[in-house]
């Protein structure tokens, strides 16, 4: 039977939220010329203000192969770039067109449209310019993997071929089969690097990994239908983001196929399902099970 | 004395531009979901009709130090995978606002602005994950280098942090030493990248390369200027795209600032002084002298 440590959630959040804040803050220090407004949205974007739950994820993730805490702050800096470098793309006028994000104006609001873009290019850069770097690993081999599967989770396999379906979805009523795969690849492919990046660093073979990447695909259903929940049943000043999007939009979404009591039912079957996948770990894998209570639980 | 081989250039150009669309035909095949139109706009962008002057700077340098001629196309693919993402961003609207590249529609004129915004998103995920890739080579140490090296090249402090000067340049009077600065960084650090790859490839120490990166500075900046001059002197048939938007958007360029018998005069110097930084090389080194000429002598 295993025996519950007491909850280290609250406190592993603050720590990393602080550690990549520290991080951004040294990578993205302005310089002496015309770039310095680059730099400045860069920084606007990506310092302060969100959860963190991906480097968060990393870290569990490395906590169950003993991979060191900066290995996991740095991957999940790596991660951090990609996420803003999308928020930030995703949030353009030619996009989705928002106003708001993590309660601040986003990029092109705060600063042009052009500037924005660039702004997203060079986090996507600077994604990958840390994980080859040996301060993240001293195995060239494991950081070569991390960024084979970085951009397998974040290009058109991934993330961004998953917002390409949700730009279609405006136009089309995709059924349930549809959404699930559009937010596998939207949300879930970084979710799924994350839970593991731990296993690469370790150089874990890809057979003992199934347990994990049983726990990401159901993880990263529950948060997405939680997000849509949210949408639907969250205020901005809560979410930091405009709400009631997706139904202005005309776009299926989880809640909208099943509706508010059958989703939230969904969503906590799924995070009682994740962590089974997790039978196969003790006390190590609790901030991974943690993380799972929280994905539906929390309010923004 | 150095006995001159036959010229190389034109079936070394013809080839490499073969390799490098075989390469984009077989990394892009379409998929059969939604994302078809997505990887439809990477294909539009990636295939046909670029010189490819880039990856054959890459298998000039991959001559010197006996690199493989696939080391050397994969890695041209990944360089061109960023130019190619550069210009379908500068392209929009937002930025540059043109219609016409490559004497075909720009990606947002051919697409829309989202579906050019995430193809040229996905071809930079794609750039990285060709390099990390063991056909590219077998050392992951060197592909780790490789990635550091295009990283630093594309980003903020390369291509990236240029376009954001050039974008400033519309509303400042730039001097003769800031836009010497700013296309250092615009054009110059990919092309540095290119000539230095067959060097990365090759584990030569950086104070070996000095040579090297003298030649890649002079032709990086003879090839600009190259560029300023045809968009004064050349037409939009010739060139593939629109030309003297330079001078109605007022920006300071090479040939504004010196005139264009300076300019052209400047730009036979800086090749002259670019093919002398190769002293130290014999008949290796033919093809890196044949583009110091060409990159000057074209009509587009």
């Amino acid at each position: 039977m295993r025996i519950d440590a007491p909850p280290r959630l609250p406190a592993a959040m603050t720590a990393m939220a602080e550690a990549i804040d520290r991080q951004f803050d040294q990578c993205l220090a302005l310089p002496e010329d015309q770039r310095a407004r680059l730099y400045a949205a860069m920084r606007h974007s990506a310092i302060g203000g969100g959860k963190r739950l991906r480097p968060l994820l990393v870290q569990a993730s490395c906590d169950l192969f003993n991979v060191s805490f900066e290995s996991a702050v740095r991957t999940g800096l790596a991660v951090e770039c990609i996420h803003v470098y999308s928020l930030i793309h995703d949030d353009l006028p030619a996009m989705d067109n928002d106003d708001l994000r993590r309660g601040k104006p986003t990029t092109h609001r705060a600063f042009d449209e052009a500037t924005a873009i660039l702004a997203g290019d060079c986090l996507h850069d600077l994604a990958y310019s840390i994980l080859v770097d040996e301060r993240t690993h001293p195995d060239p081999f494991a950081r070569c993997e991390l960024v084979k599967a970085l951009a397998a989770a974040s290009g058109p396999g991934g993330m961004a071929g998953g917002q390409m379906m949700d730009l279609i979805a405006e136009t089309m009523a995709f059924d349930l089969a549809t959404v699930t795969r559009m937010q596998q690849l939207k949300t879930g492919a970084l979710i799924l690097f994350c839970v593991e990046a731990g296993a690469i660093l370790a150089r874990v073979p890809e057979d003992k990994r199934v347990g994990l990447r049983g726990y990401a695909h159901d993880l990263g259903l529950a948060f997405q239908i939680a997000d849509d929940l949210l949408d639907v049943e969250g205020d901005a000043e809560t979410t930091g983001k405009a709400v009631g999007k997706d139904a202005v939009a005309g776009k299926a979404t989880f809640v909208s196929l099943m509706g508010p009591a059958q989703a939230r039912a969904q969503a906590e079957m799924l995070v009682a399902q994740a962590k089974d996948h997790l039978h196969g770990f003790g006390n190590e894998a609790a901030l991974l099970r943690e993380i799972a209570d929280f994905a539906i639980a929390r309010k923004h």
